[in-house]
Protein backbone atom coordinates (compact mmCIF):
# COMPACT_ATOMS: atom_id res chain seq x y z
CA UNK A 1 0.00 0.00 0.00
CA UNK A 2 0.84 3.39 -1.18
CA UNK A 3 2.01 5.86 1.54
CA UNK A 4 -0.89 8.67 2.21
CA UNK A 5 -0.95 11.77 0.70
CA UNK A 6 0.03 14.68 2.92
CA UNK A 7 -3.71 16.36 2.21
CA UNK A 8 -5.77 12.97 3.04
CA UNK A 9 -6.82 13.90 6.27
CA UNK A 10 -7.54 17.46 5.67
CA UNK A 11 -9.35 16.47 2.26
CA UNK A 12 -11.19 13.34 3.98
CA UNK A 13 -12.92 16.24 6.73
CA UNK A 14 -13.42 18.41 3.95
CA UNK A 15 -15.50 15.75 2.02
CA UNK A 16 -17.48 15.08 5.59
CA UNK A 17 -18.66 18.46 5.30
CA UNK A 18 -20.14 18.03 2.14
CA UNK A 19 -22.51 14.93 3.75
CA UNK A 20 -20.36 12.27 2.56
CA UNK A 21 -19.64 9.72 4.33
CA UNK A 22 -16.57 7.70 3.64
CA UNK A 23 -16.62 3.68 3.22
CA UNK A 24 -13.28 2.49 2.78
CA UNK A 25 -9.76 4.37 3.30
CA UNK A 26 -8.82 3.32 1.20
CA UNK A 27 -10.48 1.55 -0.84
CA UNK A 28 -8.24 -2.21 -1.77
CA UNK A 29 -9.20 -4.12 -5.27
CA UNK A 30 -7.42 -6.36 -6.25
CA UNK A 31 -7.31 -6.31 -10.72
CA UNK A 32 -5.56 -9.32 -12.15
CA UNK A 33 -2.72 -10.38 -9.90
CA UNK A 34 -2.23 -6.52 -8.89
CA UNK A 35 -3.20 -5.13 -5.84
CA UNK A 36 -4.63 -1.27 -6.19
CA UNK A 37 -4.79 0.87 -3.33
CA UNK A 38 -7.49 4.24 -4.29
CA UNK A 39 -7.42 6.41 -1.87
CA UNK A 40 -10.63 6.57 -0.58
CA UNK A 41 -14.30 5.41 -1.36
CA UNK A 42 -17.50 7.38 -0.12
CA UNK A 43 -21.56 7.56 -0.37
CA UNK A 44 -24.05 10.17 0.14
CA UNK A 45 -27.79 9.49 0.42
CA UNK A 46 -29.30 11.48 -2.23
CA UNK A 47 -33.23 10.64 -2.30
CA UNK A 48 -34.56 7.69 -0.05
CA UNK A 49 -36.08 6.57 -3.58
CA UNK A 50 -32.66 6.77 -5.90
CA UNK A 51 -31.06 4.95 -3.51
CA UNK A 52 -27.30 6.30 -2.68
CA UNK A 53 -24.15 7.90 -5.05
CA UNK A 54 -20.84 6.24 -4.50
CA UNK A 55 -17.82 7.47 -5.33
CA UNK A 56 -13.93 6.61 -5.39
CA UNK A 57 -11.18 9.62 -4.80
CA UNK A 58 -7.64 9.90 -5.82
CA UNK A 59 -5.79 12.47 -3.79
CA UNK A 60 -2.46 14.09 -4.94
CA UNK A 61 -1.46 16.95 -2.72
CA UNK A 62 1.15 18.23 -5.71
CA UNK A 63 3.82 18.81 -2.65
CA UNK A 64 6.54 17.48 -5.21
CA UNK A 65 9.29 19.75 -6.43
CA UNK A 66 7.88 19.35 -10.08
CA UNK A 67 4.20 19.99 -10.52
CA UNK A 68 4.13 18.71 -14.15
CA UNK A 69 5.42 15.08 -12.91
CA UNK A 70 3.17 15.30 -10.03
CA UNK A 71 0.63 15.70 -12.48
CA UNK A 72 1.77 13.14 -14.78
CA UNK A 73 1.47 10.79 -11.85
CA UNK A 74 -2.15 11.68 -10.91
CA UNK A 75 -3.24 11.32 -14.62
CA UNK A 76 -1.73 8.15 -15.15
CA UNK A 77 -3.10 6.85 -12.04
CA UNK A 78 -6.57 8.09 -12.90
CA UNK A 79 -6.96 6.66 -16.40
CA UNK A 80 -5.35 3.38 -14.89
CA UNK A 81 -7.74 3.25 -12.13
CA UNK A 82 -11.25 4.03 -14.63
CA UNK A 83 -9.75 1.47 -16.47
CA UNK A 84 -9.59 -1.28 -13.16
CA UNK A 85 -12.93 0.23 -11.95
CA UNK A 86 -14.59 -0.64 -15.15
CA UNK A 87 -13.23 -4.08 -15.90
CA UNK A 88 -14.46 -5.21 -12.12
CA UNK A 89 -17.49 -3.27 -13.14
CA UNK A 90 -17.29 -1.45 -9.68
CA UNK A 91 -19.62 1.50 -10.75
CA UNK A 92 -18.11 4.26 -9.06
CA UNK A 93 -17.61 7.28 -10.64
CA UNK A 94 -14.03 8.63 -9.87
CA UNK A 95 -12.63 11.88 -8.91
CA UNK A 96 -9.39 13.53 -8.70
CA UNK A 97 -9.08 15.75 -5.74
CA UNK A 98 -6.09 18.33 -5.77
CA UNK A 99 -5.98 21.84 -3.87
CA UNK A 100 -7.89 24.47 -5.03
CA UNK A 101 -4.38 26.95 -5.00
CA UNK A 102 -2.54 24.40 -7.30
CA UNK A 103 -5.62 24.59 -9.70
CA UNK A 104 -5.94 28.39 -9.87
CA UNK A 105 -2.20 28.49 -10.38
CA UNK A 106 -1.50 26.42 -13.10
CA UNK A 107 -5.05 26.87 -14.81
CA UNK A 108 -3.95 28.61 -18.19
CA UNK A 109 -1.37 25.84 -18.83
CA UNK A 110 -2.51 23.96 -22.15
CA UNK A 111 -1.58 21.26 -20.47
CA UNK A 112 -4.66 21.43 -18.16
CA UNK A 113 -6.49 20.58 -20.72
CA UNK A 114 -5.79 17.17 -20.46
CA UNK A 115 -8.78 17.03 -17.90
CA UNK A 116 -11.26 18.05 -19.95
CA UNK A 117 -9.86 16.09 -22.67
CA UNK A 118 -10.06 12.94 -20.77
CA UNK A 119 -13.12 13.25 -18.81
CA UNK A 120 -11.12 13.19 -15.67
CA UNK A 121 -13.38 14.57 -12.76
CA UNK A 122 -11.67 17.13 -10.08
CA UNK A 123 -12.51 18.19 -6.45
CA UNK A 124 -10.62 21.31 -5.37
CA UNK A 125 -10.38 21.37 -2.15
CA UNK A 126 -8.95 24.14 0.53
CA UNK A 127 -6.55 22.44 2.77
CA UNK A 128 -5.58 24.79 5.35
CA UNK A 129 -10.01 25.83 5.66
CA UNK A 130 -10.36 21.76 5.18
CA UNK A 131 -13.17 22.70 2.84
CA UNK A 132 -14.22 21.46 -0.93
CA UNK A 133 -14.08 24.57 -3.26
CA UNK A 134 -15.42 23.29 -6.47
CA UNK A 135 -16.72 20.19 -8.45
CA UNK A 136 -15.54 20.04 -11.83
CA UNK A 137 -17.46 17.25 -13.38
CA UNK A 138 -16.25 16.71 -17.23
CA UNK A 139 -19.11 17.44 -19.88
CA UNK A 140 -18.70 13.94 -21.85
CA UNK A 141 -18.16 15.13 -25.10
CA UNK A 142 -18.35 12.08 -27.06
CA UNK A 143 -22.08 11.20 -26.14
CA UNK B 1 15.52 17.83 -18.35
CA UNK B 2 15.02 14.45 -16.71
CA UNK B 3 17.52 11.69 -16.78
CA UNK B 4 17.42 9.21 -19.79
CA UNK B 5 15.80 5.44 -19.70
CA UNK B 6 17.85 3.04 -19.04
CA UNK B 7 17.06 1.21 -22.00
CA UNK B 8 17.12 4.58 -23.78
CA UNK B 9 20.25 3.54 -26.76
CA UNK B 10 19.24 0.19 -26.95
CA UNK B 11 15.93 1.52 -28.35
CA UNK B 12 17.54 4.25 -29.95
CA UNK B 13 19.52 1.35 -32.27
CA UNK B 14 16.44 -0.74 -32.48
CA UNK B 15 14.08 2.02 -33.83
CA UNK B 16 17.27 2.57 -36.50
CA UNK B 17 17.35 -0.66 -37.58
CA UNK B 18 13.78 0.01 -38.33
CA UNK B 19 14.98 2.35 -40.95
CA UNK B 20 14.14 5.66 -39.04
CA UNK B 21 16.55 8.68 -38.11
CA UNK B 22 16.72 10.30 -35.26
CA UNK B 23 15.78 13.89 -35.83
CA UNK B 24 15.61 15.26 -31.81
CA UNK B 25 17.07 13.72 -28.69
CA UNK B 26 15.38 14.44 -26.86
CA UNK B 27 12.57 16.76 -28.28
CA UNK B 28 12.34 19.48 -25.98
CA UNK B 29 8.71 21.74 -26.26
CA UNK B 30 7.60 24.70 -24.26
CA UNK B 31 4.16 24.30 -23.10
CA UNK B 32 3.02 27.24 -21.29
CA UNK B 33 5.75 27.78 -19.14
CA UNK B 34 6.56 24.35 -18.87
CA UNK B 35 9.31 22.56 -20.46
CA UNK B 36 8.39 19.45 -21.65
CA UNK B 37 11.17 16.51 -22.88
CA UNK B 38 9.97 13.84 -25.03
CA UNK B 39 12.73 11.19 -25.24
CA UNK B 40 12.73 10.93 -29.33
CA UNK B 41 11.66 12.48 -32.21
CA UNK B 42 12.13 10.61 -35.13
CA UNK B 43 11.43 10.59 -39.11
CA UNK B 44 11.38 7.81 -42.24
CA UNK B 45 10.49 8.53 -45.78
CA UNK B 46 7.70 6.71 -46.78
CA UNK B 47 7.93 7.67 -50.65
CA UNK B 48 9.02 10.45 -52.33
CA UNK B 49 5.58 11.75 -53.40
CA UNK B 50 3.81 11.59 -49.74
CA UNK B 51 7.08 12.27 -47.61
CA UNK B 52 8.12 11.99 -44.43
CA UNK B 53 6.30 9.77 -41.83
CA UNK B 54 7.04 11.62 -38.34
CA UNK B 55 6.58 10.21 -34.83
CA UNK B 56 7.45 10.87 -31.19
CA UNK B 57 8.65 8.12 -28.51
CA UNK B 58 8.54 8.23 -24.60
CA UNK B 59 10.98 5.16 -24.06
CA UNK B 60 9.50 3.30 -20.19
CA UNK B 61 12.07 0.77 -19.02
CA UNK B 62 10.00 -0.43 -16.05
CA UNK B 63 12.66 -1.06 -14.12
CA UNK B 64 11.68 0.28 -10.94
CA UNK B 65 10.16 -1.87 -8.34
CA UNK B 66 6.72 -1.66 -8.90
CA UNK B 67 5.39 -2.50 -12.07
CA UNK B 68 1.83 -0.90 -11.97
CA UNK B 69 3.40 2.45 -10.80
CA UNK B 70 5.79 2.39 -13.58
CA UNK B 71 2.60 1.87 -15.69
CA UNK B 72 1.31 4.74 -14.23
CA UNK B 73 3.75 6.99 -15.01
CA UNK B 74 4.18 6.18 -18.56
CA UNK B 75 0.06 6.37 -18.98
CA UNK B 76 0.01 9.86 -17.10
CA UNK B 77 3.43 11.07 -19.80
CA UNK B 78 1.75 9.39 -22.67
CA UNK B 79 -1.74 11.22 -22.23
CA UNK B 80 0.07 14.72 -21.38
CA UNK B 81 2.21 14.81 -23.82
CA UNK B 82 -0.33 13.85 -26.60
CA UNK B 83 -2.40 17.08 -25.12
CA UNK B 84 0.61 19.32 -25.35
CA UNK B 85 1.16 18.21 -28.83
CA UNK B 86 -2.56 18.72 -29.97
CA UNK B 87 -2.58 21.87 -28.30
CA UNK B 88 0.78 22.98 -30.22
CA UNK B 89 -0.52 21.58 -33.30
CA UNK B 90 2.83 19.46 -33.33
CA UNK B 91 1.25 16.76 -35.69
CA UNK B 92 3.15 13.99 -34.45
CA UNK B 93 1.78 10.28 -33.73
CA UNK B 94 3.31 9.31 -30.02
CA UNK B 95 4.39 5.75 -29.17
CA UNK B 96 5.28 4.09 -26.05
CA UNK B 97 8.04 2.47 -26.27
CA UNK B 98 8.53 -0.46 -24.00
CA UNK B 99 10.51 -4.22 -23.75
CA UNK B 100 9.03 -6.49 -25.15
CA UNK B 101 9.42 -8.97 -22.13
CA UNK B 102 7.84 -6.60 -19.74
CA UNK B 103 4.83 -6.61 -21.90
CA UNK B 104 4.14 -10.21 -22.86
CA UNK B 105 4.47 -10.87 -18.98
CA UNK B 106 1.99 -8.49 -17.58
CA UNK B 107 -0.55 -9.11 -20.92
CA UNK B 108 -2.99 -10.93 -18.97
CA UNK B 109 -3.34 -8.09 -16.41
CA UNK B 110 -7.11 -6.27 -16.79
CA UNK B 111 -5.01 -2.68 -16.21
CA UNK B 112 -2.97 -3.33 -19.42
CA UNK B 113 -6.56 -3.13 -21.48
CA UNK B 114 -5.99 0.93 -20.80
CA UNK B 115 -3.56 0.87 -23.74
CA UNK B 116 -6.54 0.01 -26.16
CA UNK B 117 -8.72 1.90 -24.23
CA UNK B 118 -6.82 5.00 -24.00
CA UNK B 119 -5.39 4.51 -27.60
CA UNK B 120 -1.77 4.36 -26.48
CA UNK B 121 0.03 3.64 -29.52
CA UNK B 122 3.05 0.86 -28.32
CA UNK B 123 6.42 -0.50 -29.93
CA UNK B 124 8.00 -2.84 -28.43
CA UNK B 125 11.87 -3.78 -27.89
CA UNK B 126 14.23 -6.25 -27.18
CA UNK B 127 16.63 -4.27 -25.27
CA UNK B 128 19.79 -7.24 -25.67
CA UNK B 129 19.29 -7.97 -29.15
CA UNK B 130 18.07 -4.09 -29.86
CA UNK B 131 15.61 -4.91 -32.45
CA UNK B 132 12.33 -4.07 -32.14
CA UNK B 133 9.70 -7.08 -31.94
CA UNK B 134 6.41 -5.59 -32.38
CA UNK B 135 4.54 -2.23 -33.61
CA UNK B 136 1.18 -1.77 -32.21
CA UNK B 137 -1.11 1.06 -33.76
CA UNK B 138 -4.39 1.19 -31.73
CA UNK B 139 -7.92 1.41 -33.69
CA UNK B 140 -9.61 4.55 -33.32
CA UNK B 141 -12.61 2.78 -31.54
CA UNK B 142 -14.14 6.79 -31.98
CA UNK B 143 -14.15 7.63 -35.70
Amino acid sequence: MSAKDKYHEAFKTALEKEGWTVMNDPLSLKSGTIPVYIDLEAERIIAAERGNEKIAIEIKSFGGPSFITDLYMAVGKYICYRVILEEKKYDRLLYLAMPNKVYQENEEEPVLKTFKREQIHLILFDEKAKIVKQWIKQKNTNP
